[in-house]
């Protein structure tokens, strides 16, 4: 499958490029049964992956969008927590690439009667499952996981700690947009700190060289991020003009349904001073490149005019988010157990 | 695969088979890259849907009910309103001609979190997907979307408005059962006013040159549907003897719950009056062909001694449900995009 | 596929594999289109169904685990009530097979709209599904079913009736662990008054000439058992120095939440008086067999150190019961209709 995946793709960095070239073999680039976090990644191996999701690109151009690498496996999508968008993609994921697909939700099963996450894991193994892709709403649960269970443990996001197939195919975006990540500035707006998005996002982006500054209301940005390597903004106008990338994290409405708790003055507020618009685009460098998570809320973090313009890349992310999980699992699936 | 799809099927009434071989080229017979109701449709396209679905039904009764007219293909169910039944026959449809399947429902999806209905199915399309099967509580809703996507949109039921496959597996029913549509005289009975069922049941009869009244209270059976072209009644037995078809739609119970708003006296009042039974069963014509859309209510629209007897067609309309919903999906998936 | 099954497998019963070698004709050993339940079976037909899972249990341990047994056949899981883990094992078995699955479950569909069980699965029927995988909370759902659907019927569950499945996996893997089951003695603990696991167990392991002593507060381990040919014991203590297995059954937490009707005084005085700990486990035999249908309350049924000890065997039940399962779909799909 993953013939043409190669560290030498033209569009890598050049120095992260160079690295992994010295490393020269190329099979010893990947060798984790698991992918539980960016933070634990190479530079290395983040191109690595990037790199194979463009090889696995093509597949999904072709009429009949099927490969054959993962003809009988089976691949279970362990969602503790519910979450449509990406449970689709992974399940269309998997199966473009022919493994079966087995889904679970929490909701109505063992875990109301009490089962821990371990043993539900367990005994889906004990089922004959290779894969495991799982969301949890416990930050650290897919590493717990991945040091017990023999089988490949994918985190689709767990808490607000990681989720990093999305920061994956936010960075292969931006390298197939921009033609490069290193020496960007990414600007992550929003609610960052309850955000796995922002999180992942960071932790890759600061690996492949590119510059993080993140801008939201103070009480949404902690001081604590810090030590991520990042800037802190305050102010979307004032970091406008200098920006390569301007990624629009998805407010949770939730948050404003709790009167006490909440963290902005109001919707409208966060719009007037977050959100991105036309006259906000006009201030922006000719390219920048608008991106969000989805599912966006259209009048609040973007106006449709910038969701449908051509500075946006929303779509592509989501159409590069199968091509990210079809090499995940495959690079997985291959990893040493 | 459907080579055996021709208009010119010995079943298919006489003047439009005519027609439709006038017009010669048979490629040229279906071009839509959609199916989003009857109101759209020419006597000829719905004669190749039907001719279609004949060649497709024989796939069923193969001891390997599969043929690969879709691999590689992927269908989304995209369930904005539920529906046990209709998603299955579609699943099993799409399955049957090999195509992957994946399934939405409204429920605890980004639904839920405010996404537009068109941007979420633009960010299914952009995960790869070919033909998006919709239900949809708002009428309109799959016309608006076959508009704005470029892949096929299969009208599953859309608010009051349309649910075109349940028509032409009717239709398909009588054909099968009675030799013609052309001629017939079909009674319709039951809350009319409501029923996507019945809008797009007097369509495609009237197209395909049958008569059609509608009976029911008058609460349930508005005169706005005169402009249709039907007949109306609010006396099931003053039509019993001279009707060919009675397609008997469900009472929706939920429609009884509300008190105020109640448009029946009672459910037994509604049996008495607008319910089949044995004793009318004999004063219709001795070939009479009694339908229902399901899920039925035994004793209310029809008692066992009716649904169960020989001039009752339900379950094969639910067979045939299969070839006509093949037949749609492989049509679309040929549609010029 | 079951070219290995065969009757004479050296973990056989003697006696058992006697009987059923002197009826010759191997086709003969399996006929029927259905498994509702352990009480129908003759000994012949349990360690046929072994027999066959053996010849199975090889494909799970191959790298790709599919054989064609089923392919374009439709395998329906209809759960009206539902189940994770038993429909995660029927699917993946199914899947497996190569057969197609459709899952159906009561939640939101025809079933709350009034519709008898009987006209839901002949809809499903009619279209084109070949095994019905029922579970359903009332005891004899299936045997109906079985009578009146021409497609073959396989008892998930029915009410506090049987569970076969669970019992041929359960004595399945007793063969497999202690190299027989004719001659042993097997406790089954916990709440056997609503236990269709246990109920089902008695009925197997008591056809293949085990002894069954079944223990429990009195409120739960009814003297109704009695004619079904079990000892009956209140004290764990008592029984465990002469037992070769003890059957875990599941503390059903729900009973406990009703005050009123509490079978037990506490969560942690059942413990103390049936609970498996390693204390208890050292006055077992050396090679007690622990088991557990799952999902386990660790602490309660048992503690971890005997969960996860070396005579647990509970995960292995995981395994072997997907084995049992492509044994039965590919038996009852041979079964004569």
């Amino acid at each position: 499958m993953a013939k043409k995946a190669s560290i030498s793709s033209r569009k890598a960095p050049k120095r992260a490029a160079a690295k992994a070239a010295a490393r020269g073999n190329k099979k010893s680039l990947w060798t984790r049964k698991d992918l539980v976090g960016l933070d634990e990644l190479s530079v290395e191996e983040i191109l690595h992956i990037l790199d194979t999701a463009e090889s696995f690109k093509e597949v999904s151009t072709r009429s009949i969008k099927k490969v054959p690498a993962l003809r009988g496996k089976v691949v279970a999508l362990l969602f503790f927590e519910e979450s449509t968008r990406t449970r689709m993609s992974f399940e269309l994921a998997a199966s473009r690439l022919s493994a079966d697909t087995i889904v679970f939700t929490a909701k109505g099963s063992s875990v109301a009667k009490g089962e821990t996450t371990l043993d539900t894991v367990r005994n889906v193994e004990a089922m004959g499952v290779d894969i495991f892709v799982v969301r949890h709403s416990q930050a650290g649960a897919p590493h717990m996981l991945a040091r017990k269970i023999r089988g490949s443990i994918v985190n689709a996001g767990d808490g607000r700690h990681e989720h990093p197939t999305q920061a994956l195919l936010d960075i292969f975006t931006i390298r197939q947009r921009l033609g490069r990540v290193e020496g960007l500035k990414v600007a992550i707006v929003g609610d960052i700190a309850h955000s796995r998005v922002a999180r992942s996002n960071i932790l890759g982006l600061k690996k492949l060289g590119a510059e993080v500054v993140v801008v939201g209301p103070p009480t949404l940005v902690p001081s604590a991020i810090r030590p991520m390597g990042c800037e802190i903004s305050h102010s979307l106008d004032d970091v406008l003009g200098e920006v390569d990338v301007i990624n629009m994290l998805r407010i949770q409405f939730e948050r404003f349904a709790t009167p006490g708790e909440s963290r902005f003055p109001s919707v409208r507020e966060y719009h007037r001073l977050y959100g991105m618009n036309g006259e906000r685009l006009k201030r922006c460098k000719k390219n920048v490149l608008i991106m969000h998570p989805g599912p966006i809320n259209r009048g609040l973090e973007l106006t449709s005019e910038v969701a449908d313009g051509p500075n946006s890349c929303i779509l592509q992310q989501v159409t590069n988010g199968l091509a990210i999980r079809m090499a995940v699992l495959y690079l997985v699936s291959r990893g040493s157990k």
